[in-house]
């Protein structure tokens, strides 16, 4: 057997090597593979299915992330699928694999988390299966929703001349786990080291406890909006714009002087040094959604709160592509953590 | 924070005492924790849905377990879940984790396992996530299904009077273990030791690669059957028995001399010195489907081949016993594995 190792493929690829010659077979599998959700038929409203895998050490570390908060986002994430669908998540299975180190009280607090998180987004838990790891945790966790056939969003409908919108900023949450990064640096062996977060709240929320976003699938409808295509900002946005145009068949302008950024992203990224338009289009773990709307949608779009325009769909020749502040043409290239090459 | 080991309640109390405080907020929940598969009602056929977690140490040992093999076991356990609530099994998530020790061919041979058991059983892998993990292999599968509402069978339906019934035979699958970890010991530092596994086929491929019981549930519904209760074996007959007694609030009592037992489990019991019963009982992973019919059903599953008649359900303050050979009465307790233990 030849040997290759997985960080030549990344994420994407493998997974697309991997699932290539699985055909469908079920009239009720009316998608698979390649969008936030699977959609399955059963005769009533469609079923959507999706799943999410958090692995301590690679996902989280436990000596920053409270377990009450891990087990909330974990859930957050799986509904932000979802909501991405433009469905209504319903039911939760969650699967957990524990080390000796954890105890019952532990995992009671893990669990607090999960079930704030249900009781928030009005989820239930229907199932999972506990088992003892030989390393540290693992939560794996699927979630269904509903949604009727004709409110499902795709990833493959974005035309040309629509418009591109992001929800809430971009960046806060990289921000935050590089702030947790710094004072976990800065304590390492120091007793009683009292870490420095006055001011960055924020960054910290955005970062530990994510928040899906129902109210902005709540606005959509109220202001009588489908969008043409939505997913959610999992890797970070220029990786979710290519998801889009490659999956639409289109092109992308995206202007950087529109990409919305918090106070507290901006300030915590002049300390670090860091590219402030890097992290955010390329920060991941935002969980805001992208959407594309059609150019007539732009009033009903324009009223909407908390949501930004930031940008449109071109044809497919003319490449995805941010314009800079002084008017420059940057190609957007998917940087999204791949954590095969950690 | 007090300091309680999970050991000290067990994969099941754990559960129970991590799910207590959900309550279910959705119309559509019909069933949440608890059966085989939770049961999902988006408005035609009912959706059902079960998860498994199968972690490298814990569940599964690659110096003699194959890829293809595990790919395809777990699949399988996942479809046993559905067929034991009299369903169809059509979608699957495969979510993975993988350290740095396995290459895309690895992974690769492990995906040819689950594509097989999906051809095999007309399956849909409709999603999934995959990750780079600290240490070593994991696999969650979660498999959807569809049943009509009056099709299902639940866990608490047996009746006074009911006929108990298994199908195939039990203990091989753990034999097969048996037989995997004395070769494993036997080889230890040996280079090109051959194993000696001639005349115990059977049990290997039991333990390597069970297959779920569709052909039961098929035959099932040929001769007019609806069984009172049903579910599959994969903890051992003795702990799945008193989780439908228990659920469905009756005792039962069953005769050693009816169960199940290939000829190739019994020469391995002998050989290794263990009690033949208690490896029928308690060894698990046979994924055999445990069910009790009414007795009126008698002559049905009399002629049904592959199944077994094995008891009967009682009144529940008769408890729940095995009837020996020489017709002591030995109560029946749970000695499913409990992987916390070990």
């Amino acid at each position: 057997m030849s040997e290759t190792e997985i960080s030549t493929l990344g994420e994407f690829g493998l997974i697309e090597s991997l699932t290539r010659d699985f055909r469908v077979k079920n009239p009720s599998t009316l998608k698979g593979v390649g969008d936030d959700c699977a959609v399955i038929d059963n005769g009533g409203k469609k079923t959507l299915v999706t799943t999410d895998l958090l692995l301590e050490g690679i996902h989280f570390d436990l000596t920053y992330t409270p377990l009450k908060h891990l087990g909330y986002k974990a859930v957050a994430v799986n509904l932000s699928d979802v909501y991405a669908m433009n469905g209504t998540p319903r039911q939760i299975t969650v699967s957990l694999g524990i080390s000796k180190r954890f105890t019952i009280e532990h995992i009671t607090e893990l669990y607090s988390g999960i079930h704030a998180a249900c009781e928030r987004y009005s989820v239930d838990l229907v199932g999972g299966d506990t088992s003892a790891s030989v390393t540290g945790l693992l939560i794996s966790i699927t979630c269904l929703g509903e949604a009727a056939e004709d409110e499902i969003v795709y990833r493959n409908g974005a035309r040309d001349t629509d418009l591109i919108c992001v929800s809430g900023d971009l960046g806060a949450a990289y921000m935050g786990l590089q702030l947790l990064e710094r004072e976990r640096v800065a304590s390492a062996g120091e007793k009683d080291f009292q870490p420095d977060f006055a001011g960055r709240e924020y960054l910290l929320e955005r970062q530990l406890k994510p928040e899906p976003r129902a109210d902005i699938i709540d606005e959509l409808k109220k202001h009588g909006i489908k969008p043409t295509a939505m997913m959610d900002i999992s890797d970070g946005l220029s990786s979710e714009l290519l998801h889009i145009c490659k999956q639409s068949g289109v092109g992308c302008r995206v202007y950087e002087d529109r990409i919305p950024i918090d106070y507290q992203t901006a300030v915590m990224a002049e300390e670090l040094n860091m590219n402030l338009v890097t992290a955010a289009m390329n920060g991941g773990e935002d969980y805001e959604l992208l959407f594309t709307v059609p150019l007539t949608d732009h009033e009903k779009v324009a009223q909407m709160k908390g949501v930004k325009l930031i940008g449109r769909i071109t044809k497919p020749e003319l490449g995805a592509y941010m314009v800079t502040r002084d008017d420059a043409e940057l190609e957007i290239r998917a940087q999204g953590w791949n954590a095969f090459n950690e």
